[in-house]
């Protein structure tokens, strides 16, 4: 029987790959919006080269924008763009169907867990931004685990939670990083059909289009 | 005849001390949400010696604060206080007097700039965020000249613009970082009685305790 759940957080609780790129929007505007040259459109396509080859956990990302596009006075145009960028950032929405859920499952007595890859305090401030923090147990970040969600990492969670693989279910929209690992630790799992990965076919034992249906499906695991 | 007008911003152009006691509680209220044990004065108290002792520009304040409380899960606090925080400081409003006491000195000929203390994009961060970015002609940081406001700050800022001392006034907070050395490098000053510092006696040329009365007092200048 099911004793815990553990979930995802991007894409899974909340519509991560659209905030990431409307962040990137409203920061390419507030850099217009003080003066910055070049025009929309040129300006995202030189972003997304710096994107693409610096990676997205590069933080000078439109330090090099400004750089390329012969700014003199960067700061005023970075500024304006980080602002615009975490602005956006900070205003994440879980997916509607999330805090009803979460409270019901806490209400029919299941342990709730996030279970991510990322930074510690990075990941908390998205559960803690959507206000959905106190209704898990506990999170258990690949930088505290000192693994990347794999078959170890989900063992090493069963060790923490005293539990056996039968009492716990995945909830995740990755395939390669939720389902397929979480299963050969043998844990039940669902995958959540949602963001850039939505199309990728999945061996888990049930789909979900959101959280809406995730408690009846539960109880049919 | 007076043609460039220089504002210092923390607490000249909005109320910086408030804003910084507000995200203070802020921080330790979001913490306590999130179960931090301890109590609101007890982990003030804590927080104000760490402060003290490490200065207000050291960046690990909070995850201090866990350590010292015996904390064991550090990120679900520091990222409750790092997000309220922020949110708090990103919430700045200008004081009521300065978004038409600009508009009304750029349209009646002046050139405005801010002459302030720091790092480059925090300054300009809190232009933007006071929505009133767009006014200034331009911004001198202390950072980007090399020296903290003083007497050669003030000079380097006349060379600049290439201006006359007396086609210059500064508008300030601070005696000692505005009043002074601006007057000193030869330019009018105007005190802003205003924050923390609002009893020091000041040698100005006039003071004001809101924005609204300066143009009236640069035509006696």
């Amino acid at each position: 029987m099911v004793k815990y759940v553990l979930f995802d957080i991007d894409d899974t609780l909340f519509p991560s790959t659209e905030f990431s790129t409307l962040a990137r929007r409203n920061a390419i505007n507030a850099m217009i919006t003080m003066g910055m040259p070049g025009g929309y459109d040129a300006l995202e396509a030189r972003l997304s080269r710096i994107i693409r080859a610096k990676g997205s956990n590069y933080g000078r990302h439109f330090d090099d924008l400004c750089r390329q596009t012969g700014i003199k006075e960067p700061a005023r145009y970075t500024a304006a763009a980080v602002a615009a960028y975490h602005d956006t950032k900070t205003a994440i929405q879980p997916f509607p169907e999330v805090p009803l859920t979460l409270l019901e499952l806490k209400a029919a007595g299941y342990k709730l867990y996030a279970a991510t890859n990322g930074n510690a305090v990075k990941q908390w401030d998205k559960l803690i931004r959507l206000r959905i923090a106190l209704y898990f147990n506990g999170v258990f970040v690949s930088e505290e685990m000192g693994t990347e969600k794999s078959v170890a990492f989900y063992r090493k969670v069963l060790k923490r939670l005293g539990a056996k693989p039968g009492e716990c279910v995945m909830v995740g929209d990755r395939e390669d990083a939720d389902i397929i690992p979480a299963k050969k630790a043998g844990m039940a799992t669902v995958r959540m059909l949602a963001g850039k990965y939505s199309s990728v076919p999945t061996k888990a034992d049930r789909t979900i289009r959101h959280l809406g249906g995730l408690i009846r499906r539960l109880q049919r695991l």
